[in-house]
């Protein structure tokens, strides 16, 4: 399984504006993530997970995940995408912490941190985070379950990092220019379906 | 330079509703490949023009070119895109044919073909359009000078595909999936950012 995983520091966590995703914390940038991680231009990528940590008030954290294989009825346009996160921002107002909705539709939404959640992925799944100081992704083998962590624009904490390198996740370039992390994604799936 | 076109069937060439853009013809596409050709996470790309060809109702066609080096005030969120094609679009309702209007801010909108833009590229760049038969874009040498021919969701006409031959545009494969057009910039500028 592909996974990613997406912190989002300053994306709302109470429900928003669909016609104005660039302030509410960037959501825009969420949206695209989710987008680019699930869908070709033919397809559902059904091998494909991905988790967007929302950490903007006013209800956080909050964790969305959207499973490939079950995917139901959810389009690949940003407002579309924006619609489903925010009806998962209102049935999730009052979980408590570790608690989830499950949508049954291939969408779940949990009252879950950053932390917890890599500290689970870690036990079945390559974790992989982007550093320009990291390996080539061209000269890297992944296994099947891999795991890819990305910042928003705002980039990762300096007390993420340090928790990532102490559980062992692995640190890896794609290129020379710092690009967005929906970029990102798309250069890390080109990558996996080259080499399968 | 690098120069991306676009050809968007369906886009609209009248003024549209930005907070409706997957009903404007998938002017969606359109906005998200104009973000992602010109846009690093922390810059413009200078050496980079992208023309979009817009041929849906109601004054088609509509060529919008955004030019990297001169780009003034343009945020790469979606909407901000939106607005900024919309401007041109209202502005050009009254261009003639091969007549154009420059807003001065690394914007210009004509009223030209796709067929007469890639006559104009071929005679001092590198043409280059994706197909599945074409050559692995990591065996190919480019020019400095190369523009990248993308088409929308409907994909490329017979008859333009045929004129692409004509002219000696050269085939590229970018993977083994079919990608959006906007992924398949990321990929493109991905490769040359790692051959510069």
């Amino acid at each position: 399984m592909r996974e990613f995983i997406l912190r989002a520091l300053k994306s709302k966590t109470s429900p928003f504006d669909v016609n104005d995703l660039a302030n509410a914390g960037r959501m825009d940038i969420v949206c695209d993530c989710i987008s680019t991680a699930l869908f070709t231009a033919s397809d559902v990528r059904k091998d494909t997970i991905i988790h967007v940590i929302l950490e903007g008030p006013s209800y956080p954290p909050k964790t969305i995940s959207f499973i490939g294989n079950q995917l139901k009825n959810l389009d690949y346009d940003q407002k579309s995408i924006a619609q489903a996160i925010n009806i998962a921002l209102r049935k999730g107002i009052n979980l408590k912490l570790n608690q989830d909705f499950d949508f049954r539709n291939g969408i779940l939404v949990s009252k879950k941190s950053f932390e917890h959640l890599v500290k689970e992925k870690v036990k079945n799944s390559m974790l992989v985070y982007l550093n320009k100081h990291g390996e080539d992704i061209r000269a890297q083998k992944f296994q099947d379950n891999v795991t890819f962590i990305f910042g928003d624009y705002i980039g990762m904490p300096k007390k993420t990092e340090k928790l990532l390198e102490r559980i062992g996740a692995k640190k890896i370039r794609l290129g020379p220019k710092m690009l967005f992390a929906s970029h990102c994604i798309t250069i890390v799936h080109n990558e996996l379906d080259r080499a399968n």
